[in-house]
């Protein structure tokens, strides 16, 4: 990149680019929002993501992130039933906190099987799964992995592993998302929603 | 919000979504990755803000930002010639040092008039260019500013506020840009590159 900011304003342009959803074009007029705003948003912003560095860590028991060995859903009691759902990531955590329908602890496999990947059970959290199952008490699996090829390969994986666990397992419904217009749905989804169709 | 992540990770996403180009969806996006990259992307992008936000300056001469009381280029004998080229923003600073035609030192205005924001001569570093001229005898002054309404309306007030300093006043072609297909320019510009059509 040529020299046309300061070496030290460059190098925090460099890694802002690193961001998802920015290029080298808007990390830098993000970095110059940031010089602008020196004081009110750049040094609190500096401030707080040094402390989540600082801070934040896996959760021991379900992959989630938080600022404490045990993530604050682990350690809330009241969220101790017989229930655990499954997911690949921790936004996919995060969306199902936001929709506040689910009131058990989650476990955050930390991304998908995947062959051309060379992503294996044993890469995943998938035998952490298991020996909770195991230890927990636990009585249902809620499977909430992506509708993508490698999500349902997952989610058929841990389904056969779990099998002779005396475990229910179960998987969020298919169909057309609330307010979805079926002209811009794909067919897949479509093909779903019918073979699940229900008496009207 | 609701509390669907840690305290201090839910601050952390406010911040980054005051960012231009990042929504609420998109700066969690980012402050995920962050979380996953915590050891190579999140603390040196924590430590690059900080240093920057800590040594960042304004330039006392021209305005531009850099990390001293005088920006590299006033500081660089080399660019010491008889011309100051004004512009709106340090963005435009960096866009014309990226282009790398122009040898000699800026002025940045800091915005434009607006009689709409309330944003008159005093509130932008109009005064300092003509006390510029005066002292360091600027021969030329090239008004680079945006080809919009309020940058055309400042240009004509910064010529017209020279007018009797014995400096040659200036500003940057107007046609269509290199590569530029016809079809894609705004009819302004296309009159403005007629108007100024050259004998082929
Ligand atoms: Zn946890
Ligand atoms: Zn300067």
């Amino acid at each position: 990149m040529q020299d046309d900011a300061p070496r030290e304003i460059e190098a925090l342009i460099d890694l802002m680019a690193r961001l998802p959803g920015l290029g080298p074009r808007s990390a830098r007029r993000a970095v110059l929002t940031l010089l602008k705003k020196r004081g009110q948003l750049m040094a609190p912003l500096a401030q707080a993501m040094a402390n989540v560095a600082l801070n934040a860590r896996d959760c021991v028991i379900c992959g989630n992130i938080g600022t404490a060995d045990r993530c604050a859903i682990c350690a809330d009691d009241r969220r101790a039933i017989p229930e655990i759902c499954v997911v690949e990531d921790v936004a996919d955590l995060w969306a199902m906190e936001r929709a506040g329908v689910f009131k058990g602890r989650y476990h955050v496999l930390g991304g998908t099987l995947s062959a051309l990947d060379g992503i294996g059970p044993e890469d995943l959290r998938i035998p952490h799964l298991a020996a909770r199952v195991r230890d927990e008490g636990v009585a249902e699996i809620i499977l909430a992995l992506n509708a993508t090829v490698d999500g349902q390969t997952t989610a058929h994986y841990i389904a056969d592993s779990l099998s002779g666990a005396g475990v229910a397992i179960t998987s969020l419904a298919q169909g057309v998302p609330i307010g979805g217009e079926l002209d811009y749905l794909d067919d897949g989804t479509i093909g779903a929603a019918l073979r699940a169709r229900k008496r009207f």
